[in-house]
């Protein structure tokens, strides 16, 4: 077989791939009964959650969706699952471009592969921040963490853990002006040592300025929790931004660790938010 | 958000998307412990096996294949599934672009996506074959149930069933010659239905023309097994192929149902092969 002319690019929770011209980008995220839900949980958010991690991971990119492909493990109520996937794939309007269905022995386990196309080159990757450039996010974290407290004890809104967001337009527009970018998925200390260490830098930042969609006595926590995707990214001083984003710190050479919070040194060891296996 | 330019082609196994005047052509298929394959069996094998079912979608097509996403959940032995992985990777000289892993609760269950380009244009589909055309097999079916008998009774040569080999020159060779094509994973008998049904017409099939891996007497039972990777295809009557392949059958209008096989009318609903919920 003769060896294809597709430049490679293993990056973060994407992959890039040149293709007539184009950037495709690819992602491929799995959900777990048990481990990234309860068996207890609404199928239709399982669906809706399932789109959106994998689409936030093409937003990261700059990317403009083009569709998804579906790994499906029969379940408790198919019919839902459907139900909240036709409603993401709505939100995001991106088609069902094909997938598989099996009939599992055990804990049900989804796939969704999503694909997309560069809109900016080259495709921002989490690992291009340099000393002096400003830590930003894009939004308040806490919000679905806030959701999932309001889920378990039955009062108040859980929507933002329930449905959460991927930042489409956001990432598209950020895409020309970072110097790295990554979607917050597991919390934002957590996810800005992966970017510090990634880039060979130590990010510098202030907890206090930290926007959080929680009550102050809760900042520890929400600074630890995911889920809200977020965008965190970089950019040179004084780059004028074309959406609203809050500066959070700053990168410094790299010193002992990825990240300086209120000039404690911490890493991805501490206790910063939620760990994959 | 705005809509996407990408022309969506929704057809058979795979999905193709229209990308930098290229066509990608994406897979993706699960493969579920108990069902697919058995606890014991050898998780090299395993990953064999997953990759070369997705490979041979994109071979049913004409595709070069570009590369592949990996859905992984932890099992029993994970550095053998590796091992697997990277001889089949090797193989098809494709690159793991990227994926993800999970630690399930149950029975593991393992998801592939594969992408490629297509080498010719239109991409063929399992709907084209049309009345007179002639239909064709790329090999002969029966080895991997050989191979299957021989991995149960402990003697004889099983690399057949455990190590099947998608056909990613013939197919790229046949799709300008091609009327219809699609890979035979669920025997021959079930995906000729299939194809004819597709293509609205009736396979008139001889059971005694197809070739077969195995005892004159198994040769009802090499019809109806799966796991071959051969190409089932058609061509107009007189067509020059650029690879060998055994004609088996004709194409005619549409009749009651979609095979006639030695003049007896069978439809998906006989005991064809083997049937995926």
């Amino acid at each position: 077989m003769a060896t294809h002319p597709a430049a490679r690019h293993f990056d973060d929770d994407c992959a890039v791939v040149e293709l007539g011209g184009e950037a495709l980008v690819l992602t491929h995220d799995m959900m777990a009964e048990g481990v990234h839900y309860l068996p207890d949980q609404d199928p239709a958010d399982v669906a809706w959650k399932l789109v959106t991690v994998n689409i936030s991971d093409l937003v990261a990119k700059g990317a403009e969706p083009m569709g998804v492909l579906l790994g499906y493990m029969f379940g408790k109520d198919d019919l839902r699952f459907i139900e909240g996937l036709e409603e993401a794939l709505t939100y995001y309007n991106v088609p069902l471009l094909g997938g598989d269905t099996v009939s599992g022995k055990g804990a049900q386990a989804l796939g969704l592969t999503a694909i997309g196309k560069a809109t900016h080159r080259p495709v921002p990757s989490r690992g291009g921040a340099a000393p002096d450039d400003i830590v930003y996010v894009t939004g308040p974290v806490g919000a679905a963490m806030m959701g999932y407290e309001a889920l378990q004890s039955g009062s108040g809104d859980s929507e933002a853990y329930r449905r959460p967001r991927a930042l489409v337009a956001q990432g598209q527009a950020l895409a020309p002006h970072v110097t790295a970018m990554m979607d917050i998925s597991d919390g934002v200390l957590l996810d800005a040592c992966r970017m510090a260490r990634a880039s060979g830098v130590t990010f510098e930042m202030d907890a206090s300025a930290v926007p959080i969609a929680a009550p102050e006595e809760k900042r520890a926590a929400a600074l630890r929790w995911g889920d809200d995707y977020q965008l965190l990214f970089t950019a040179p001083t004084g780059r004028k931004l074309p959406v609203p984003a809050t500066a959070i710190g700053r990168a410094v050479s790299s010193g002992e660790t990825p990240l300086m919070l209120d000039g404690i040194p911490l890493s991805e060891k501490d206790e910063l938010g939620y760990q994959h296996r």
